[in-house]
């Protein structure tokens, strides 16, 4: 007890002397806290000042929570739910579409009812837009990855003409060229190992300046260039609106005069845009070039089978992941002359490529390769292969539903990125040019029936 | 004394009383600074959090302190000197020049001595690379400015192809035509009330999109282009590259055959490249049309004298503000129809012009004019020209000191812009194309005296 009671009073002692001590301390404590206070405070202040400006132009980018997949999946069901059958639902709701094919987006004067094929449509009900596509599916997923898909570009950045001063591509950014070649590793899509990269400003200038490439120079006649019908509607008029002496557009290769001696170049899109399939090259002429358009050889669209070796072979940031207003494609060129020469028409065309959008290119397939190598958040193409399967499911029971219209069946194969056995998913049909080509070609035969392109 | 007695025994009680307070309320000073500390660095952190993935890309614009007036026209000053006369000084050291064509930037292999004209230069102590003008001069301005001219991108931001879907220019962003029309107001050096705002990337594309829309589309002959010599060397090669059935370089406008029924199209450059003077159109043909490239028409190059007017003007991004690699270009067009073709072949060539640099464009326009309507700190021509009266100057100095070269004599006039007299300072000659052409032209003619261009 006595110990206890010593100990009791020993305890209270110090509690007092703590105490003492501890009435003493408060102001240094006061002291310390005033001024850890002070310092945060003025980090506050200097992080404010440091950002404020750019958080002023970074509006649509704040608050932007990462959207759960769930989520995403319903509201692309629930977009295309929308556009294909506003208020109406998925299988039974379909009354019919309105060709708009002058202004991009315009409603239906009126809600006139237009005679499509054998059926009446209610236009007021549903208009789309079926002139393009525009791949702006893909912003929700963006918009929940703003942490690693955003760019600042400082005033002072990439003022000049050049990136690479006295390389072959001379106003290519290196990290831009990094980036598609580890993304095409990644994905193993296409060799990149003995092929020069060349950017554009998109693919359409790449075909144009790969045209100007093959194109024999002192020629008196222009090459011809051709393509397996159906085509990409916009390679005969990008190929003859300038009416170049250098080549010229010769239509559908089956119906080419081809003779073995005479050059000429054939466009080989694959997946194939319109019709979804993949194609390979039809001619094999000893003079002939050809050029692959591969926009749409992503694993949200197709299984990748093998790593595309081809001369020339486009790729468009578009159609990956559907940064479109960026305006940035690249080509993969196996001839050195022929790289060269395509340099030599951006040179000519545009003076090279917008040094801010091959940043902002840059930094986004960075995103999309860390989302597979590095474990990160982006992985964008699980994403847009879901999306591609749904919003393709959707417009099978469109399809169905409205009882004029098929659609085709794809094959599946084993994709060597995914690991499974998946389906080809056509992007560029989904949901824009096929709904497009298919009415219209409809309409000008006046099939009311089933009609599979 | 008692008063003073009592009031100091209740002024110690009071301090006492107050002790005491102080002490009980120690704690709650201390609960108090805790809270605002942790609430303090939760802001740290949330901001920390908010921007550090964009800190991390934006390196190049931090701790960019101001520059004093003095200090940017020394340094212009001095890079003058060590690209003239590396090693030497101003008016003593300057050795000659050698001549680099083919590479961006290269040094002279083994400080070959080369003979141009007729003087022997020491290479291995001088290499300016004279093939190309590179406007990086004004990147010192904006590293002092970045907080006015930095942009930020999100992620999912500008993705589609379309700016304004269904209006004349529909890849153009409303933000970029209201700053382009804006700063044309601030300078006054263009009319844009009823002139159309076609953009472009970079001027060389809307130059192209000029001749496309002002040709013919249905005429057996190509339409002829041409240019009062000495005219810019890209107009020749950038007509004639794709060898269009619609136009073809006719070069320089004395020595063409003209008809007055017959179409043409001539291009003004005022003030010029290379020469620098003002020009005027020297055809008035009833069926021929004029392309006005005003790309020097700001006032660091030039007295601005009236607001032109022309039917259609080509301005660049990239000589206003040294803005180069951003590619961005506009024209004003008075006629709708020439606007839509020209627009037309934007879509057909890039399909539209990247809408990063057209935001970033549009960020740094809008600082340079609020330099000056809202009392900024960007007063950019004012740098601009203080930079070329600097580099002008030295370019005499060694004109001077060579003994065989002299320079043209420039016409002064009173700016509308300054409100003073001020002379013409010709941009694009300083410090390389003129130099290039200077000694090209006297290499050519073997003249080793006074050349004057």
């Amino acid at each position: 007890m006595a110990k206890v009671s010593v100990g009791s009073v020993g305890s209270e002692k110090r509690k007092r002397g703590q105490r003492k001590r501890g009435q003493r301390d408060l102001p240094a404590l006061v002291y310390l806290a005033g001024v850890v206070t002070v310092l945060s405070l003025t980090l506050n202040g200097v992080l404010f000042f440091r950002f404020h400006s750019l958080y002023r132009s970074s509006a649509p980018c704040g608050g932007a929570a990462p959207a759960e997949a769930s989520d995403v999946g319903n509201a692309a069901a629930a977009f295309l739910l929308t556009s294909l059958w506003r208020g109406g639902n998925g299988s039974d709701g379909a009354k019919g579409v309105c060709l708009e094919e002058d202004e991009h987006v315009k409603a239906s004067p009126g809600g006139a009812r237009q005679q499509i094929g054998g059926s009446t449509v209610d236009c007021d009900s549903i208009v789309i837009n079926l002139d393009h596509g525009d791949p702006t599916m893909y912003e929700r997923f963006w918009r929940a990855m703003e942490d690693q898909a955003t760019i600042v570009v400082a005033g002072s950045q990439t003022m000049s003409y050049f990136s690479r001063a006295g390389s072959l591509c001379w106003f290519m950014e290196p990290r831009l060229e990094q980036e598609i070649v580890r993304l095409h590793r990644v994905v193993g899509n296409a060799q990149t190992d003995g092929w020069h990269v060349v950017v554009g400003t998109g693919s359409t200038q790449l075909f144009q300046a790969a045209l100007y490439a093959l194109s024999p120079p002192e020629t008196e006649e222009p090459i011809s260039v051709v393509s397996a019908a159906p085509y990409y509607s916009s390679y005969p008029s990008v190929t003859d609106f300038l009416r170049s002496g250098l080549y010229r557009w010769a239509g559908d290769v089956h119906a080419f005069k081809f003779k073995n001696d005479a050059p000429y170049i054939e466009l080989v899109c694959s997946p194939n845009n319109p019709d979804g399939f993949l194609k390979e090259a039809v001619l094999n002429g000893e003079k002939g070039w050809t050029i692959h358009d591969l926009a749409y050889y992503w694993p949200q669209y197709t299984p990748i089978t093998a790593a595309a070796a081809h001369d020339i072979m486009l790729f468009t940031f578009s159609k990956i992941t559907g940064h479109a207003g960026t305006r940035i494609g690249w080509a993969l060129v196996k001839d050195r002359a022929v790289a060269e020469k395509m340099t030599k028409f951006i040179e000519l065309n545009t003076i090279g490529v917008s040094k801010d959008s091959q940043l902002r290119a840059a930094q986004i397939l960075g995103a999309v390769s860390d989302g597979y190598e590095l474990g990160g958040r982006a992985r964008f193409f699980d994403y847009g292969r879901r999306l591609m399967a749904e919003r393709w499911q959707l417009l099978q029971e469109a399809a169905r539903s409205s009882g004029n219209f098929s659609l085709p069946h794809f094959p599946s194969a084993n994709c060597s990125f995914t690991g499974e056995m998946t389906q080809l998913l056509p992007g560029n049909l989904i949901p824009l040019d096929f709904q497009y080509r298919a009415l219209h070609f409809c309409s000008a035969h006046r099939w009311d029936v089933e009609c599979a392109i």
